[in-house]
């Protein structure tokens, strides 16, 4: 499979104009003076269905050339992704659910119309929606390693690219690579100068080795509340990471937590876990960072606050 | 005292040029399907201090002939809003806070050089602050009974009405009409044909029999979580509400917590009980909201997830 290009980041901008959302960018003096750089969050928390996902999604169910019902893999943004994107596009979307399932992504996805699936066993997921695949006439989107997808998730970059001058650095959450790897390819298009950092936490680290490395090295037991961020890159976004990235920034579990307090308490924004790795350097005041005009791309919204709305609400916790 | 007037509300929002935030509108085909409207929220949940008070604040420490100390007394949003101003304004801040004091807000309020007060005992907390007052030869700034307090606050609707054209209609949440008399002034000053619509909790329905009977009928026991909403109109807000409001919506506790789950759950947006009071209308599609295009101030987005973020982080609860 060809790897993207740039052209393949601008195609995209064209076909979800009106489409996607263009999200704005928030940014905080208090943030600033933490950091001691000039911040600016490009908030794909407020993308439709909360996440960056929503480009990537629609780009690829665009793209397939026939009236197939669509089928992915994913219990997270990617399967609300691709069920809008379907819905919007006029296809079926057949999404297998792995457990654990967040009831609310759950209704979300119904709610756009997809049908979901739940294999009997969480390491089957694989083998079953192959077994779906075949049996419902299918075509299978992955959630990253899709050259469409890359494409579509590099819109976000490029947008902020348009709404921000002089940026220095772009930060970015690393799991399987699709936002990072079209991160790279929308800003390098418009200025090979800027830095593109991906963020990782220390216990899902093996985007950091397999690109040292020049070989998947796969996630075996990823330890971190970032579940966007447990999985291995993948055959395209791999190179495309090796060509661009300027470095990774390794960020602990206890810096995620507390970068999504402070985001909250001083921005007023919930941010994913995964979102919050991307703002962790900030918070400990990385060298690299400091004076420089930093993009970060904020990857979604979608967290459980279920226990708060339910005590809120009188209900059973 | 004067009534402020439309003037009053420009003025206060050259002064708040560069200072205040010009917030976001936020929209969602979701929320414009469920309430058959079209619905503009006016972000003040993204103003500094996290709520529109800090317009009413700054403009009022702004307007103070002396260099005296500044007194406010409140546990809530105008606490944080008054020792924001007074620190950008160069004063002195002593902020008296009753019980309950929220730790999160009583540390923004000491975060940005306010001095703290508690009184001993909740009751006395008026006395309290008069006592003080006359200890430090203090300057006192009412929460909302202030005509500059007023006139700011207004500045948070006439922002609005250059950012969206042709609204019909505008809604608020009403505690002692700070916020709403200011937005009546706002709005009537560009359109008198817009309507201005107060959302007041059921259980603290004090606004609405004030404006029917023309007199400050008390708060005695009010029974809501929206804590901003519980206190009566004042002598310079109630003649500006009855002269130019369209009418109540009443809101039931249950629609609070309801409305607030929704704006968090499709919107990704956190927006404080008060706020959620001035959606409920357009969830259970009011009769005279439809077809309409419709404008809600978001009052504030200051909430305690302190419990959320306190298990996220693997602390105690």
């Amino acid at each position: 499979m060809p790897l993207p290009t740039f052209q393949d980041v601008q195609r995209a901008a064209v076909l979800l104009t009106g489409i996607a959302h263009n999200t704005p960018i928030h940014t905080s003096r208090q943030l600033n003076e933490i950091s001691r750089a000039t911040v600016f969050l490009k908030c794909e928390n407020f993308q439709r269905v909360g996440a960056f996902k929503f480009r990537g999604a629609y780009n690829a169910v665009a793209h397939l050339q026939s009236d197939k019902p669509v089928i992915a893999l994913s219990s997270g943004n990617h399967a609300q992704g691709i069920a809008l994107a379907s819905q919007l596009l006029g296809k079926d979307a057949h999404i297998v659910m792995p457990e654990p399932i967040n009831p609310v992504k759950r209704a979300a996805v119904q709610g756009y119309g997809g049908i979901v699936h739940i294999p009997g066993n969480p390491q089957e997921a694989e083998s079953f929606s192959q077994d779906l695949a075949r049996d419902v006439q299918g075509e299978w989107i992955e959630a990253f390693n899709d050259p469409h997808v890359i494409a579509g998730q590099g819109t976000a970059a490029l947008e902020l690219l348009g709404q921000v001058n002089d940026l220095d650095v772009l930060l970015g959450p690393i799991g399987g690579g699709g936002l990072l790897s079209g991160t790279c390819l929308a800003t390098h298009g418009v200025n090979p100068k800027i830095q593109v950092y991906a963020c990782e936490p220390a216990g899902a680290l093996d985007a950091m080795y397999s690109v040292k490395e020049n070989r998947i090295v796969p996630q075996d037991n990823p330890q971190t509340i970032a579940e966007g961020l447990r999985t291995s890159v993948g055959t395209l976004t791999l190179p495309i990471l090796r060509e661009h990235l300027a470095g990774f920034f390794v960020v602990e579990e206890q810096e995620i937590g507390k970068a999504m307090r402070f985001i909250y308490e001083r921005m007023k924004l919930i941010i994913e876990p995964a979102s919050a790795v991307a703002v962790a350097p900030l918070l400990r005041q990385e060298p690299d960072l400091q004076n420089k005009r930093v993009g970060v791309i904020i990857s979604g919204g979608n967290v459980d606050l279920s226990q708060y709305f339910n005590r809120l609400q009188g209900k059973p916790q």
